[in-house]
This record gives C-alpha cells, sequence and structure tokens, in this order.
C-alpha cells in the first residue's frame, strides 16, 4: 500500500526541471506600465548622452582663454551679449570678452568652451548694457557636459531580462522607447486539492482549514513574475478532476497543484500524471520541507505538484518554479540569490536531509545574520510571513550552531543568480532512500 | 537676479516634510488583488492555529499507553478500526491495542494521544481485519500538532501597514480574509517642466532631450506604494501653467513637478508657489545632489519640486516624497532601511555638502560592499539603472576611502525603517549658506 519512493538530491530535481525551462515570448507595452516587467529586448542607446556639449549649472558660457589674467585681486570683464534657455541653440557669435547667459542643460555656444556658474560671478549694467566680471581663471571644459560623455550610441544599457527599475524607466524614456519590450509573463495555472480544505470565507469547521496554500502560491507566481490563474479547487471525483486538470493544462504554460502528492490514500496526482502519460521528473526530493515535491512534464509543459503543507509548498515553489519562470522572463539570473550569513540560532539536532528554513535576514554592522522566523516546523503559517530568505543547512550527522556560516536564499531579491550554488555544500549532505 | 538662498540640512526639511505627512485611507480589495499592497488593519487570527489537534504525517494515531511495551525485539499489534481523510472526523471510541488510520492534516480521534508515521509500521492482515505492528514506544503527543501551537485566536500576526508577501497572503487567506483592508495608494499626480524636453515619442533634436524624469519618477511613485498620475508637460506660459497646478492639485494627494526649480529665469515654480500663496518648507538643501530640491504645502497638501536634474531628481524623491507616501500607507517603517556597509572606492575629494551617491550594494562573504554605480555626475543616467542604495557620504573637510565604513540607504527593501537615521552622521558634516 505505501509505494516507496527513491528520493533524489535537490539540485538533481532541479537540474531535472531546467531541462524543461525555455524563454517565453516578448511583447510591448506602454512605458509607464513596464516597471517591474522584464526587458525583452536588450535596451540600446539610439544617441549618446549627452547628446551634444551641455551645462551642467546655470551659469555664462565664455571662451576661456579670455578668463587667463582673472583672478580675485584683477577681475576681468565680460559682456553679455545673449542668452540661451534649456532647449534652445544660441546661433551668434561669441568673441573676445563675451559670455552667453546659459541655462542648466543648454546647449554650449560654439566658440565657448567652459561654463562659470552665476554664484561665481559679479553682474552688472553699463550704458544700459549687461557685463560680468570673473574673478577666477577658467581652463578648457571647465562645467561643461559633454557629448556621450554618459553614454555611446548604440551602447546596450541593459541586457534582456533585466527587471525595469526606475532607473532603467529613466534609460527607455530618454531612448525613445514609447512601447517596450518586455516578456510576456508566463501565465501559471494553480489548483488546489485537499478534501479538508476550506473556501476562504466559509467559517472554519471541525477537522477543517481554509485554503490558504492556493492563495500564497498566487503571490508567489506575482513575485516572481508570472501571472497567476486559480482554477479553484479539484473535485474529489477522479474523472472530474482529470478534465480539470487537461482542461487548465490548455489554458496555461506551467501548471501548479497544491497537496495531493503524498502516498496517502486520498492523493490522487500521481494517478493523473499516469493518465495524462505525464513524464515524471521526480516524486521524492532529499530535503524538508517539501519532500514529496513532484514535478511532471507533458508535452513540454511542467506539472509541479507542491505539496499540501504550506511551508513544504512554498519551498517548493521558490526552489523549482521560481526559476523556470524566471529562464521564460529571459533572465539571466532565474535562482534565487545566494549569499553567506551568520546563523543566528542553534539547529543542535542533526538531519539527514537538506533544510531550507525560512528565516529573517537582518544585518548587525555590516554583516548579514539569518534568523529562523518562528518555530520551525513545516504547518507554520505564521513563520512564512516574515520569512525573507530560505536558511539552506546541508543534510548531515551534525547539527549547526549559533554563529556559524550559513548559505540564505534571498526571498525579496529581484535580482537573481546564474546558479542554483547551494550543490556546493552538498559534499557533506546525506540522503536516505 | 539670483535669488540667495539659504541651504538647511537634510534631516532639518525630512523634519519639516514629515510634519505634513499623515496617514491615508482605507478600503477592502479582494484577497487575490492585495500582494504588494499594505494593510490597512492589523491581522487577527479568528481562529487557533491548528484549529484542533491534527496529524503532521500520513500515518496511525493510537493511545500511547498501549506502546509502553513495544521495542523492535517485541513488537506490538494493533488493530485498525477505520480511517480518517483530511477534513473528516473520527466518530467511533479507539480502545486499547487498537488504530486508526490517519492522513496528514486530519483532526486526532479523541482517545488518541499519539501517531506513528506510515514507514514505522508493519502492515498486515488476519481474518480479513487489517492490523499493524508497532516496534517502539510512543510517548503521549508524539507526531501531534496541537491546537493553537503556531497561533491563538485573537493574536495579531501583522501589523497594520505591513506589506502584503506571499507569507502575510497565506495568514490572510487562513484567517478568511477574503476582501483585505488594505491601505488605499495615494494618488502622486506628476507634471514635467522644461522647454528643452521632448516627449518620448519624438526625435532627438539640438538643444533639446527626451523627458526621462516624468517617467522615472512614475516608477519611483509605483515602487513606493502609490499611485502615479502624469499629467504630461507644463506650459510654457504662467498663467496657464499655474492653473494647470491648480487642476492638478485637485485631483491628487501629492504633487510633484520636476525641474523649474533652480534659480534660473525660466525656473517659474517659485512664482506659482507664490501664487497659490503655498507654504514654501524649504528651498535649498545642503546635499549632493538634489540641493534645489523645493517643497511647499497648500491646504496640507505636500508639492514636491523635484529638480529636472535625472540623478537630484531621483534622490529628492526617495529622500523627501517616499517616506510621506509610506506614512499615508500606515507604514510605522517609513524611511528607506538604512545599514553600514564598506566603501568600494575612493571619494578623495572633501565637499562640504552631504552627498548621496548612486551605488550598487554587493555582498562578499557576508559583508556588505557598497560601491558606486558608473561616475558620480548628477546627470548621468545610466548610473541610475545599477543603483540598489544610496551612499551616503556625510560633508566634511575630509574625503573618504575605499574600506571605509559608511551608511547606506537600501532602494530596492520594501521593509524601511522608522527614523531617517542617517543624521548621527551628520555631527562632522558642514553646509555652506
Amino acid at each position: 500500500m505505501v509505494e516507496r519512493r527513491k528520493p533524489i538530491k535537490v539540485n538533481e530535481a532541479i537540474n531535472r526541471v531546467m531541462e524543461y525551462a525555455v524563454p517565453g515570448n516578448v511583447h510591448h507595452v506602454p512605458l509607464d506600465k513596464s516597471y517591474g516587467q522584464f526587458l525583452g529586448q536588450g535596451l540600446v542607446a539610439d544617441h549618446p548622452v549627452p547628446p551634444f556639449d551641455r551645462s551642467p549649472y546655470d551659469g555664462f558660457a565664455v571662451r576661456s582663454l579670455d578668463t587667463e589674467e582673472a583672478a580675485s585681486t584683477n577681475p576681468v570683464t565680460f559682456e553679455v551679449i545673449g542668452e540661451i534657455g534649456a532647449g534652445s541653440v544660441f546661433d551668434g557669435n561669441v568673441g573676445s570678452f563675451q559670455a552667453v547667459r546659459i541655462m542648466t542643460g543648454a546647449q554650449i555656444p560654439d566658440d565657448c568652451d567652459a561654463v562659470i556658474m552665476f554664484e561665481s560671478v559679479k553682474e552688472f549694467e553699463e550704458d544700459g548694457k549687461p557685463f560680468i566680471q570673473i574673478k577666477r581663471r577658467l581652463k578648457t571644459g571647465d562645467n561643461i557636459s559633454f557629448t556621450g560623455e554618459d553614454t555611446e550610441q548604440g551602447e546596450v544599457l541593459a541586457k534582456k531580462g533585466t527587471p525595469i527599475n526606475p532607473g532603467i524607466t529613466a534609460l527607455l524614456a530618454t531612448f525613445g522607447y514609447k512601447q517596450v519590450p518586455v516578456a510576456r509573463k508566463p501565465k501559471v495555472g494553480i489548483i488546489a486539492t485537499g478534501s479538508e480544505l476550506l473556501e476562504v470565507d466559509e467559517p472554519v469547521q471541525p477537522g477543517k482549514i481554509r485554503n490558504s496554500n492556493a492563495y500564497m502560491v498566487q503571490a508567489q507566481v506575482e513575485r516572481a513574475g508570472a501571472e497567476p490563474v486559480y482554477f479553484g479547487q479539484f473535485s474529489d471525483e477522479f474523472e472530474t478532476c482529470l478534465q480539470q486538470v487537461k482542461e487548465a493544462m490548455d489554458e496555461v504554460d506551467i501548471l501548479l497543484t497544491t497537496g495531493g502528492v503524498s502516498v496517502g490514500d486520498y492523493d490522487y496526482l500521481p494517478a493523473i500524471y499516469e493518465s495524462l502519460s505525464a513524464d515524471v521528473l521526480f516524486n521524492k526530493v532529499g530535503m524538508r520541507p517539501g519532500s514529496v515535491t513532484t514535478v511532471a512534464a507533458k508535452d513540454g509543459k511542467l506539472l509541479f505538484g507542491l505539496s499540501g503543507n504550506p511551508s513544504a509548498c512554498y519551498v517548493g515553489f521558490e526552489l523549482f518554479t521560481r526559476p523556470v519562470i524566471r529562464t521564460m522572463l529571459y533572465s539571466p539570473l532565474p535562482f534565487q540569490k545566494e549569499e553567506t550569513a551568520v546563523l543566528g540560532a542553534d539547529f543542535p539536532k542533526p538531519n539527514p536531509f537538506d533544510r531550507f528554513v525560512r528565516g529573517r535576514l537582518t544585518y548587525e554592522d555590516g554583516r548579514l545574520v539569518a534568523t529562523p522566523s518562528g518555530l520551525d516546523k513545516s504547518n507554520v503559517v505564521s513563520s512564512l510571513a516574515e520569512a525573507n530568505v530560505l536558511i539552506v543547512l546541508p543534510g548531515g550527522t551534525r547539527g549547526y550552531e549559533r554563529g556559524m556560516e550559513v548559505s540564505v536564499l534571498l526571498l525579496e531579491d529581484q535580482e537573481g543568480s546564474s546558479n542554483a550554488l547551494f550543490h556546493q555544500h552538498e559534499q557533506e549532505s546525506r540522503t536516505h532512500g
């Protein structure tokens, strides 16, 4: 009755899933709808920045050679022959000891090679004409922002797959991207299973709990950058539910189920995979929580059978589903960023399995410290709320002590990394068959 | 002609702005639309978790006293008298040496006080009846998740103003929040000024640049958690533009303008504040970039006059506007999280003003390292793209060296802090009048 499953290592499981991870499609969205999405093409400068030599300040443009003798004891007088507002161009000539009033961002007149700020000159009038006095020597190029000194034309300023932050938005605007090519958000279907599940608006009943996983996973899908499509709860009747899975799969790029993957009698996901002739990539992973996470592929489409246990469901999504989504979004860094942190609590009990403990990362005097959030029980919903990392504790024969260095996976980081690095710690881990 | 302005210190400027920062309103949104928003009320547990004593595993529920003699050399036999699927309740009695098959999450029968996992027993049949053999002693409570061990009824699990992450979503679902009270997103109006500005879809022209600030700030507004409303570019004609500001102010909670706040002749924001009889809180701050940032208040509503310079605009928003938005979203932590990092580059030149340098935070062996992104010129758009921190360099008579400890403000962090802490570094800073 109890099916014996052979657990595989976490990294092996990730590798098997990633073989099915392929880039998605590009479409265009208006610039002001693009924040938070992922660039579908590299961002290219269509012109140099600055596009012309310009003034970084409000001031006066002059020829620097005319200031050669200027000093605090020897003010040199310039006639102000015109002015240039930002956006306009001075079309006259500027001669010896002549100056042009210039506003921030305006183009430097051809004859000039330096700018002096308003605050540094004395202005006066004589015979109704404006003049300034300069009391220090300027060098050629002083207070000029030169063409292309920031960015050259044709330069790729952000790669395909970069998440669009406010700085990228500024670049997109600067280089004329009224419409932005972004990765189309993958549609990720979600089906909840479990006869113990109540809907969120139902009153609590003996023996039953409200369905939290489906909503939690929807939020995780959004955080990963995809679009959740919730199909509701499974039927308790096998044929109906098989039909539901088939219909859902036609509508989405990835299908997630929560619950129904244990070896219990009521868990019929395994039978559904079989009826679909789906290829089961694995159905047991040497990790805690989430050991029953099952992933299957059907016609190149992935079905993630996440555990019905909230923490196991959470971890299963972050380790296995998120990198697939990020790959579809063109990210060259589909995995969670992994950093080294000091462990903030003891884990005295050795565990043969690799553990992913929900934790809270804090900074203490510039060092990263990771502390488990709440009790480390896989059914503790509340500990998920404050978790911003998963603390990686490779399985082995020894426990872990406060103060030891451990790896943490950053849950709120948007940048990611190119590798599921934590295999480096697996030398000392063991998984039990 | 040149108005002399008296700069105030950054923290004094923030304090003046924060006097006008008031909490916003609450409204309800469906649970599946609430991710990323801010809780408008504390999240309260409407029942204990677990709501009943339940099994964390698939297994058999028994009376522990019956296992007293069990050992690997002395298997004890139990009759399996029924089974409980998750969500159903066992309504019979369980007597001596009887067991009930129980699924993960199901309620423990009243007579039982321990669970043993499937994998730990031997199952067999005799005379058509199911039996199990147990080879080890169980203690009362073994493998039982007890009522309320995670969460007690009435407990506040997340405070008002907490951003909704996937873990919070799980809690909201668990406790019946089909509709979630969230802080209404403040409407933040944006008006761009500057006769040098081209629209994003216009070709580049001599002397002109495309309007990037308005779009950048829209993304910053979204990142801060508010709703941007872009009103387009100002008229060049004073009366029209005054009218535009008045109309915009009626529609939004906060109004931002970009550009037009310098002391240049074309910068008529100061005249607009005067015509509105708005109270100018400050119009010069002892900081770089962003020294011309101007904030005014009219009938309790804030008008942020951000610089037309991209970096100054960016910094002005993050330092002054963001904490106001976060306060409206009820966050008790409206300021950017500030951490200590090791400086990754030299800043040899002393500067009398507090500087906020766009930087990139990386982790090296568990330590934070902050390196300036791109050249530190205030007009360098591209350096904004990869910035994830502002490096705080208090003004003073000395420069900064690689390896020194500095404060950094985390730009992508959603958590925040309760204080604009960087005043602690201001002892050694000086601002020039």
